[in-house]
Order: structure tokens, then sequence, then C-alpha cells
């Protein structure tokens, strides 16, 4: 699928015409790409969206109605449009792979290359990685709060446009939600898909058990039966347990289910029970009706019975604190090998500036033990002492038994990829591996502990410079 | 723009095997589209995304490669497959024109047709029109909050995915927002583009004055330059000041300034008065940095003195109560003739039977007075009695000098348009026409008004009597 160029903020159209008059566009620049705190007000991210960012970037082009369109526009002139029709991108990304537990500050990608391409991109690339990145996060809590229980993501038609439900389901499945209703998803992405049949499918029937029939008489060793369209306990239920006994006698199983109204916990344990009753221990409850992790994490605290969490709309729009959108931006940190440095009046908002490489110090056992931003040419070693970036009079050492691991790695190169790009499910493994790693703490839904992410000596001293040199050029 | 036939849940495909399969596919049947509550916890909903919806329905076939995605889930059967590769909507439907002012519980889209087609499109269409309508919703609420300053969408770095913010943009137009930065949607939907620099222009840059010169130079008759990269009143203020001279010696006028950080309200006054004492009365002051409508609201209660409002991330994903979700769904109305009822135990969540329509009582100066939904061949007039949906004891009598107007008509027969489509701009001039019809108190931000929804005797009747006959067929 080919993104339009087009897609994009028409004030990168504007500078790029202007760095391209002043003969800047080539000047070579560095850019971050990074969200300043986690989303949710959760205790780390899953980043997402890379491939997806690399198939944009790889067939970045103008046709000839989008160079139409620009010149219709009576801004640009002509050199500029004609610049444009030979535009591609040919610069450097270096990125995590996706599944990558990440953290607020961390450069997540860096783009290199000339000012002009490198600026382009800013738009599009915020756009699919800060969406993939939250879509992944918000699966992840929501996985972590189901436990074993399989959780289904179905919120298609709640989600933010066609786009919204399908790279929504995409980043799901990295964050640990395997299965989708998207059929289109599954096509394009080989997520598992799954679904069985709607309140309208019972209301076409003359009753609820000639429908139940029909249905497993179709879909016989698939079949799971949505109970609660007249009343789940005295009718969805005992229908149910009539076709269960049914199919049955024809040598088939029902696989479960579904309810999607009424007090989940307690239904769930109801018809657990005249199931497990029946003999029919293996039918599996599905639960479905606005559900996210904190609703899940109480259910499952209280002893409901549910196997799978059908879970829809506040999954697909990542519903929660911060109001859908994942805060990233993407910030100018090098030029012409000058770093720079974005000021403003509060230090734990100021930028990382220079080139700079995100390290990770893994103890003996694997867990993880914190996060550092480093120059990229500087040595880090266990022991090193290392920085708080709100605030530099605190600072750790990094013990002495760590092992650091670099995050990243260059995935694109003058504007082709020049890694393999892993496949969905191994994204979505190293995910769930990563999160086994973190400080417990760190998994709580509320309040949870904060994993340290400190800057070197070498970040932390580069970036007091730049600032005393901006006050003192400015602020005097 | 083709959307795909499996940009749908897998449950309507296997609904539909089953339908196919049973002989059910053709029998005729209604559904409605609707949502029961306001978004945002709002006065009023502005519709949007039906030039959208009837294009994915005029266009909706199965192509070879989604033919054998699904042949390949082995779930389905030839003749299924077969009638797949024939599939397409040859049904009706009924809907006001977008821009229209709707309220929870009114049939927006009425889906005519064969079971199988009319249940087949359910996701889609909730997907389109949910997130349109709001979108629209949360513009209108934006754009009023505004007054008449001018609001500039630029959502897209944060919009959920490139589909929420291009489609995101076109509804926001319908809403009020009539313009963007997303240059994608200028060229789709012809939206006024809008934009001038980031911060990384004015870093790429040796000063800040440099960088406003240049920019100055470049554009100089739609210049607004970005005043807060260092420091806004000590730095950006002056800066702009000396280039604003500098233009009118050359016969230009600077357009404008922007804040993008800060205490807006403060600033935009400290800058007005600096401005204006130099004789720039007419330079515009552009504010930005997570606004919406609260905080427009609230700033100019306050006396601030903002011309533009730029408003990205919270109009985007339509933050704020409700999750970014509308709730809209798709309920079965009517099947071989029969009204059909979507029970619930709760009276207000009940569905409304039958196919129907949505009148709305319009006072003799054009103020709206309340909306009604009644079957469609009742014959309703002024000074008919009509019931509380939630209520069937409350009723109202619809004033003697009301007129009642139809507010849907039928868009679609037989899987073709069969109306103009009107142009974007005439549906946001019906959008902002009909706000300033409803009761004042609709309009409020917070806890507005409840405008009126009544069901007609006809609709009261047969809601009552379907409700008791499932009672009694079920929970006895």
């Amino acid at each position: 699928m080919r993104y339009s160029p087009l897609l994009t903020d028409l004030y990168e159209l504007t500078m790029l015409a202007g760095y391209l008059d002043q003969g800047m566009h080539e000047r070579p620049a560095a850019f971050d790409l990074f969200f300043r705190h986690n989303p949710f007000h959760g205790g780390y991210a899953v980043f997402a969206g890379l491939d997806t960012a690399l198939s944009y970037l790889e067939e970045l082009s103008f046709n000839d109605e989008e160079l139409g369109y620009l010149e219709s526009l009576n801004i640009f002139k002509p050199a500029f449009l004609s610049y444009l029709s030979n535009f591609s991108f040919r610069g450097s990304i270096t990125a995590p792979p996706e599944g990558t537990v990440v953290f607020g500050r961390e450069p997540l990608l860096t783009v290199e290359g000339g000012l002009a391409e490198a600026q382009f991109v800013e738009t599009a690339l915020l756009n699919i990685i800060n969406f993939q990145t939250l879509a992944a996060t918000k699966a992840a809590r929501i996985k972590l709060a189901a436990g074993d229980a399989t959780v289904l993501e179905f919120g298609l038609r709640r989600a933010q446009g066609p786009d919204g439900g399908l790279s929504g389901a995409r980043a799901a499945y990295i964050g640990g939600v395997r299965s989708t209703s998207n059929v289109l998803a599954g096509m394009r992405y080989g997520i598992p898909v799954r679904g069985t049949h709607a309140h309208s499918w019972i209301m076409a029937f003359p009753d609820e058990l000639s429908a139940f029939r029909c249905y497993a008489k179709e879909f016989p060793d698939s079949c799971i039966l949505l109970i609660d369209t007249y009343d789940t306990l005295k009718c969805g239920l005992p229908n149910a347990l009539i076709v269960a006994r049914e199919l049955k006698e024809q040598g088939h199983d029902l696989v479960g289910v579904r309810i999607d109204s009424g007090d989940l916990a307690y239904l769930s344990r109801q018809v657990r029970a005249a199931f497990d009753e029946a003999g029919f221990t293996k039918v599996k409850i599905v639960a479905s009706n606005e559900l996210d992790e904190n609703v899940i994490d109480s259910m499952r605290r209280e002893g409901s019975r549910i196997d799978i969490y059908g879970v829809g709309t506040r999954l697909a729009t990542c519903a929660g604190e911060g109001g859908g959108a994942l805060g990233g931006v993407y910030k100018l940190v090098l030029i012409d090998g000058e770093p720079k440095l974005k000021l403003t009046s509060d230090l734990a908002k100021a930028t990382l500036p220079g080139r700079k490489k995100v390290l990770r110090a893994v103890a003996p056992d694997g867990s993880f033990i914190l996060d550092l931003i480093a120059l990229q040419d500087e040595e880090i070693l266990p022991g090193t002492v290392v920085f708080d970036p709100a605030n530099p009079v605190q600072h750790v050492r990094i013990p002495e038994k760590a092992r650091l691991v670099d995050l990243r790695r260059k995935v694109m190169e003058k504007g082709k990829r020049c890694v393999p790009t892993p496949d969905l499910e191994s994204c979505a493994d190293l995910a769930a591996e990563q999160l086994k790693l973190l400080p417990e703490g760190s998994l709580r839904l509320v309040n949870p502990h904060t994993y340290k992410v400190s800057i070197s000596s070498g970040v932390n001293t580069l970036r007091l410079k730049l600032m005393n040199r901006i006050q003192n050029k400015y602020r005097s």
C-alpha cells in the first residue's frame, strides 16, 4: 500500500522550499524521534510501527497528480516542484526492533540524511510510530491483565478510521493480543482471525434455540454461541446446553459461549458452574463489553471464570490516560556535525543533543537494570557513573556485573532496508520476553515503578554546555 | 480509494455463510445505525462520513487475492466463496445530509436490502460513520469555543494512523474547522492547507533572527514566525518585530507570529501590546500546544488575544469524555416485514423496532423544538402527543405552530447513489447553520441542556408490544 508523500504537514514543504533556496537542503542532519512520558501513566512502552515506517520511506516519491496539486497552491516556485519530482529518501534509520520495550526520552528512530529529506519525513514517521507504539503498549497492558486467558481484538467498528483498525490490529499483535476479528488485518499481516455471530443472527430466526442450532450445524467444530440476546441465565444458557448435548451426540464439541452484557464476572461463574455440572468442562467462556486492562484486572481478582476476553473500543482507540495519543516528537539533534539542543524553561523537557546510542544494562540473570542514553562514540563500561536527565546532580553507578546491550541498530542505509525484516510473530515474542525481564513493579497498572533511564556523562556535559551557550546568547 | 471488503469482522462472513446455506440471504431486512449518547457528554453531534460510506458501498466487491485468503482459512464452503465472487451491495440507504445536527437514539443510516448484504456492511459503516461523526462533533465544539477566531487543524502527527488524520480532517471541516496542515486532505477534499515552519527551522540556522529573515524572504506575503524557540518575550518577539519592519520597508506585511509553549493567554497579551505599539495592529497571533475546546474557552474568558488557534492532538484523536470513540451500533429492526427489537434489562437501552423516520419540529423562527422518531407510515401532525423513549409515561405535545421536517432522505437505491453529493463546503455550512438553531443551552461545553428526542405513539406501542411478547416467551 503506497502512502502519499502529501500525507504530511504543509510546513514540511514550506521549510523544504526554504532549505532548497538557501542551498541548505543537503547539509548533513540528524533527528531523534522520541516520546517524553510512557503512555497511560504506565511503566513502559512497546515499540511498534517500524516496518510500516520503512515501507513509507522506501517508496517515498511524488506523482504527477501530487505535484500538480502543489503547483495549484501557488506558493511554490517551479524549481522546488522540479526538485520534488526527483525527491526520495536516501538517508539512514537507526531503531530498535519492533517489540522492544522502550521508555520516555529514549531516541526510538534516529533519522540521518540531508536536512531536507530528514526533515520532510517528520510528520508521517510520527503518525506511524506514535499510533502503533501506543496501540502495542495498550495491548500489552491488556494482555498482562488477562494473565493466561486469551485476548481477542475486535475494535474495528469503533477504531479511528479504517487504518486505525488495521494498523491498530498489527500493533496489538506485537503487544500480545494475537488474534483479531479484522479480516483485512488477517490477510495483510497474517494475524489469526476469529469471530462467530452477532445478536442480529439470533434476531433473524424465530427463536434463540433455532438460531443456535442453525449456527452449530454450519460450524460444528468452531461454534461459539452468543447467549445474552434475551436473557443470559434463563434463556441463553439452557439453550446453549441443549445445543452442546446435540453437538456431542453428533461427535462434535461446543467450543464456547459469549456473554456481551450484564455483570460479566457473576455471569461467568454461573455459566461455568452449569456447564461443569453438565459435564462440559471444556466449553470456553468468552466475555466482551467495554473491556480494558482495568476492568479485566478487577474481574480476575474477583474470581471471574472467563477464558477469552474480547476487547474492542478501548483497545482500538487506545483509550485511557493521555487521550488516545502518544506524544512523540521529532527533534533536530545534529547539523553539519554540530549538536543541537531545543531549550525549554523546564530542564526535564530539554532535548538531548548530538548523535546518541541507547544502552540497556542487563543483570547476569537477564533482567533489566536501567537504560542509558550516551553519545554515539562514548565508551560506556560497567561501573560507569550515569546521571538523571531531569536532575544532573542525581547519579548512580552501573553495576559492575551488568552487561551493556545496544538497543538499536541501523535498519536503513541510503534509503534501503539493510537488515531482514523480522516477522510479526518474532516481534510479539520479543515484547513478551522483554516484559518479563522488567522490574516487577514496572508492570503495575497504576502508579508503576519508574524504570531508570539515565544519561551519560557525555550527554550531560554536552547538554549543559549548549544550554549555557544559548542562555548567554539570548537571555542576557 | 478502494476499501477492501475484508475491512470487516470475521463474524459478518460466518453469518453470511450461514444465511446463504439456510436460504435466508435474500430475505428483506432493515438495519438502523445509531448511537445512544451524544459524544463528549455534549448536547449534540454533527453527522459526517456519509459520502465515504456511500463510496465504500458502491465499490464493494471481492477480488481474487481476497477470495484466495478467505479460502485459505478453511472455514468456508466453495459455494459461499463463489457467492462472494459475485457479491455487491444492491440495497438502499436512507440518511440525513452530512453536517446535520443529530442526537442519541436517532437512526442515522437505515440500510435496507437482502439480509446478507445489509448485515455484511455493518462493520465498515460503523467504522466510517462513528469516527467521522465523532471528529465533526469535536471540531464543532472547538470552533464554537473559539468564537470568531480561526481554527487550524494540524493533528496528523498524533492521529490514529494515516486515515485518522485524513478522514479526521475531512470531518473536522464539516464540523467547522475549515483549514488543515494535512496536504493530502487538501488535495483529496479541497480543504485549504496552512502551515509555516517548525522549531527545527530556527535551530538549523546560526541564530533566530537569520532564520526569521530567511523565512520572510522565502514567503514575504504569507510569513508567520514561530517565536518561542529560545524565549518568546526576550528573543522571539523582538526578532519578529525587526522582521516585521524589514518586510514593511520592502512593501510586504508580516502575517503573524506563533506561540507554541508557555502561558499562551498571558504571552498573547504581551505580544499583542508590543505589535500594536509598533503600529503592526494587523499581525495575527497564532497559538498552539495541546489545545481543545475547554482550554480555548477558558483562555478567551480570561481575555487572551489569540486570532488563530492551531489544534492538533486533541482534535485529531477526539480526546475527551468517551475515550475517543462514538458508540454507534447497528441493529436489525425489520425482517420479512416483521419489526424486531433487541431487548435489554434497561428500557433506555432497548432498540426502537420497525422502519422509522426522524422528524424535527421547527418553530416559525426556524429554531429547533424537538426531534421525533416515528414509524415510517405514521401520520404526525403538529399537536400530536409524543413520548420519552426512556420513560413511556412522560409525554409532551408538539406545538401547534411547529413545522415538521423529515431529516433524512433516500441517498442510495439498488446500490447506486440516487441524489447528488453535496460538496464539503455545503455540509460545513449546514452544520454551522443548524448549530445556531439549537436551544442555546445545548451548545454549553459542560452539562448542556438535553435536547428532546421523543418517540411517537406508534413506536412506543410497537416497542411495548414486542417487549411483552419476548418477556412472555423467554422470561416466564
